[in-house]
């Protein structure tokens, strides 16, 4: 399949958002005021990680299952992390079963937040791989629909719906910075704001998925690693979220994970945000300087996750923080 | 002075809300899903913790500072909690000096955090009325500006604005909760929707100021205690904030401290919002059934701080929670 026939455009966003209307929660913004984060501009936040399992996941989950119409054999899904608790809340929600494959790494933590929403867990081999081979495998014997983390269209026109939501809720952006784990949602944002605004994708150092694959011309592997590796830690781009992204000419930056861990604590000293790090790392590139904005760039932050252990932000009493 | 000259009105709101316009936040409303914390009913929720310092106390500092003019002798208030944090806030943006009165029992975490923002902290005597006195005492000699944390019409003006705001966030509001400390917040809330909506104000079974007060058909001192008493603690409520909610006829509510730090759990678990015990009070009143909405209610909660130590919130899991 040619990339062209692999990108997701504006108008299967449109039609996500007309899917999954009701069934999603229309995330706030908020606008910040400049020497907010200590950064000397405005800018506004779209406060995703407040989204129904606190991630963006249930938009491109929901928009799968009911495209393809919520199958009786239910849903497969192979993630220990956010995708995992999205698709065990879509199959909740719409009351049909669901298995979550999970590797042997997966926290207890995990398992048991998981194992909340009623699903069935299996926990299968060591490696992410290994839970998506076993998902697949099974959906191949029982008729159950793959509800991929990334890489179906379906999945990222419904992650596209928090960038045309942002559209309506805040005019006049030029910039919009996303974190990119496999895909989805830069792919989304891309295929929405694509010829409208400019998207920037930020990525940690250590796993520079979407950076890698457009100096190579297409997905390739990198290595995974870091503070953000829980949420961000695909080790290959997706094809459909690559294909949109290039597209639109997405403008790759990388971020240290200690620019990472920073944001996530301005995020809480300046405006009482818990973060998970993949959901700070789109700021990350503002506060660390791997994206400079020109003076009167109206910039708008995609907080993307909060499902974090908070319990290390306290306490710090950082200079001037408001 | 009678109870209808202590009244604030909606166009004192109206003059507030201009005076500080660009210096506080727009905070963001979400409105979330029947089921959301376990609650069978749709409701919004006014994000004020996002305030500037983290609570909603700015909005009533500004008010009264700019209306007084900033004077050069600068600012005096008596508080080693979110009254202080804001007054502190205001003399630096408005680059006047201050000096905040705070009892020994204030922690040293909170006085850092106060001096981190360049202002005067004096630590005198076991009570907070011991550190209101010297505040008072020191503007008597210096010509400095008191800013009372809750009881001066402006002040009350001023956190009307978070009302009056919401109000053109969310059209057709039904009932407002609002947690109560020393009658500030709810005074202007009630300022604001007196005739339009149903306020019920919401308090500790430990601090009930204001139901102690509409009792007795004036403010009285009730007995100070309970996980809320950091920033809810007032031993009698301000007679304009009574005043006000009296003549609006709020609806006074009570809830146990369990109550409380069950509904701050569930803001976690549902929404990923670390509110502080305060901050999480006028929830209580929903999850607790303190307040039971009629069928078709429109309700809006203020969550209204978030200066808490989030790290007791994670890694329970609760069932169905999304």
């Amino acid at each position: 399949m040619d990339a062209n026939a692999q990108s997701v455009h504006r108008d299967d966003v449109e039609t996500a958002a007309s899917r999954i209307a009701g069934r999603v929660r229309v995330t706030p913004v908020i606008e910040l005021e400049r020497g907010a984060f200590g950064l000397d501009m405005p800018l506004a936040l779209k406060l995703e990680l407040l989204q129904h399992t606190g991630s963006f996941k249930p938009r491109g989950a929901f928009n799968k299952v009911l495209a393809a119409g919520a199958p009786a054999a239910g849903l497969v899904a192979a993630s220990g992390g956010n995708h995992g608790l999205a698709v065990a809340h879509v199959a909740r929600e719409l009351g049909i079963p669901a298995e979550v494959f999970v590797p042997t790494s997966s926290t207890p933590v995990k398992l048991a937040r998981l194992r909340s929403y009623g699903v069935q867990v299996t926990v299968v081999g060591d490696y992410y791989a290994d839970a998506l081979a076993a998902s697949e495998d099974r959906a191949a014997s029982t008729g159950a629909l793959v509800v991929h983390a990334y890489d179906q269209r379906e999945t990222v026109a419904g992650q596209g719906t928090v960038g045309r939501e942002l559209d309506h809720q805040l005019v006049g952006v030029d910039t919009v910075l996303v974190a990119v784990g496999g895909g989805g949602l830069v792919g989304g944002i891309a295929a929405w704001y694509a010829g409208h605004a400019r998207v920037v994708s930020v990525e940690p150092e250590r796993i520079p998925t979407l950076a890698a694959a457009l100096v190579a011309g297409h997905p390739v592997d990198v290595d995974v690693s870091g503070v953000a590796a829980d949420s961000l830690g695909a080790r290959r781009i997706g094809t459909v979220g690559f294909a949109t992204a290039q597209s639109a000419m997405v403008h790759a930056v990388l971020v240290s994970d200690e620019a990472i861990l920073d944001a996530r604590q301005r995020l809480w000293d300046y405006l009482r945000i818990a973060a998970e790090p993949g959901g700070a790392t789109a700021l990350a590139a503002l506060t660390s300087g791997a994206y400079v904005p020109n003076p009167g760039e109206r910039v708008a932050v995609i907080i993307c996750g909060g499902n974090t252990d908070p319990s290390d932000l306290i306490a710090k009493v950082r200079h001037s923080a408001s």
